[in-house]
């Protein structure tokens, strides 16, 4: 009963609280209000674009949405300190593409190589092992490799503005999913501490892996094939295999997240869509339809416009950026 | 405010209904006394096996295990009834196996031809249309289709000693997942209502989709072509990709469920490994070793016995079988 009593005075404690701004982080324009409009209308019963409570289920694209992703998405630097520590093993990459020219330094000349090249770096660093010792490699990772221009974690490189937006969706009711390209046994090791976001509600793409008995006792071990690429056309698919059912608010940033938008944005009654536009080059840096990660296309511009979604400007519409300022 | 206060006021009746037998459709017993030693155990912040909130994943097969299976499977007479409706607009089944027996009601003949007839059914039945047709098919299957033994609605024919536990452990902080063989996307439609289950917390067996445009509305397709089987060895597999950690506590009733058992075991600290023994023939249905659905083989029994998994029998453990009595 103690426990039931101490709940209650948190609870208390909570709505207070919430009766402050839930997005200090944001200026007051069109992004902020799009959102508290949205989350006003979905959560009052008495309102007509009420959602009840299970179907409030929110999707966040991670790379360039929750965290940043230049100059290069960070899953890549972990696979290239990962080279570099596993290259004793392997005296043949020295002659050996794209690993001779990463363990030069050159990751232009190893990316050289294309898709076939980006994979053959991530399979000689993500599979092989099993998934007890892969979480703990990036659990050990992200504890302490630094992102090359600012000094900080890679967690650390979180927009703040964007971890109000979790929070307050979730004070109201919301599930909140990370829905990304990203490697999904890269993400869940830190979504919980970083975002709140447990590893059920992780999903991204992914490589088979296959149950193996050693010595009577199970092991998951990863192999180095393809399972899930979870970008663009395969988000819907994605979120269709993990969450069932579709969401009501999505997030993105870039071209691998129109198709969750509309996908999302097809459901009947109120939805809220939303694109964080890299504008900022003094506070984080400026890229768009030119950029090869995290491209925002002139389509998806359009497409935005078109079906009415809504633009954050990094520059015009977040007060600060990243959670340390 | 209110809504606050409301929300204590209905936490305190809930306290103190909970201060009363949890699971009264359970005898005492060995059975009842494991699931409610490892609930307190593992709640109890001053007890040494005690695990934090986050971490209470509860992972429950479907077929024998929450619901009835027999005299087979409910979601192949599913399948015979879409094959009954759909088969005006297939002229051609009747002269086709398996359509063809099916057609005239002899459904061993029909399955006959091994899995590549149950396929060849599954797929007819399954795949072709969109994913929200499909949801809409089942609702509709669920809401009107009867059991041939008992006339009840096979959503009726789940154990009530079962959904006791669902609800206990959840009540105590546990987050309860399906984990079955059957099709993720038959049992969603009707989880949450009759397990209280979302359908974000449903892994199971499932075909490809695929993103199709239609006049700029995009749909998830269902393909002939199967995606993951999530029995044995994939149960690990399927959890791991689903939920990302390890359950703590799984219930399931034959050889198909033994990996996830002995996954869930694998991990330290308290863990609850559960096998639903169909054993009561007046009741219910008396099947085991011999069975071809749900197959409780004595490979199964010794390895229970091995690693100190409980049995529940249904005779001996359970006072009443199903909700309705």
């Amino acid at each position: 009963m103690f426990a039931v009593v101490l709940a209650c005075a948190m609870a208390l404690i909570t709505a207070v609280a919430q009766a402050a701004d839930p997005l200090p982080s944001w200026k007051d324009g069109p992004a902020k209000k799009a959102i508290v409009g949205f989350v006003q209308a979905t959560t009052q019963k008495v309102r007509p674009e009420f959602v009840p409570r299970s179907e409030r289920i929110a999707t966040f694209d991670n790379d360039g949405t929750l965290w940043a992703e230049q100059p290069m998405y960070f899953q890549l630097f972990f696979a290239l300190d990962r080279v570099k520590a596993l290259a004793p093993q392997h005296p043949e990459w020295k002659d050996k593409e794209p690993f001779a020219s990463l363990l030069k330094g050159d990751v232009k000349g190893a990316l050289a190589g294309g898709e076939r090249a980006l994979a053959e770096i991530v399979m000689a660093t993500h599979a092989g092992m099993t998934t007890e010792e892969f979480e703990k490699i990036v659990k050990d990772w992200v504890a302490t490799a630094k992102h090359p221009k600012t000094g900080r974690l890679y967690t650390e490189m979180v927009y703040r503005p964007m971890l109000e937006v979790l929070a307050y969706l979730r004070a109201k009711g919301f599930k909140t999913f990370i829905v990304s390209g990203g490697g999904i046994e890269f993400m869940r090791p830190w979504t919980e501490k970083v975002y709140g976001i447990p590893p059920e509600q992780v999903v991204g793409s992914s490589i088979k892996t296959k149950l193996e008995m050693r010595d009577g006792t199970p092991s998951l071990v990863r192999l180095p094939e393809i399972n899930f690429v979870d970008d663009k056309a395969g988000k819907p698919v994605g979120i269709n295999e993990h969450i069932g059912r579709r969401p009501v608010a999505a997030f993105g940033n870039s071209d691998g997240d129109q198709q969750m938008l509309q996908w999302t944005q097809a459901g009947s009654g109120a939805r809220l869509m939303m694109l964080v536009h890299h504008d900022d080059a003094i506070r984080e840096f400026a890229y768009g339809a030119e950029s090869k990660i995290g491209t925002f296309s002139d389509a998806l511009m359009a497409d935005a416009k078109k079906r009415g979604w809504v633009v954050i400007s990094m520059k015009n519409d977040w007060k600060r950026i990243f959670a340390w300022e």
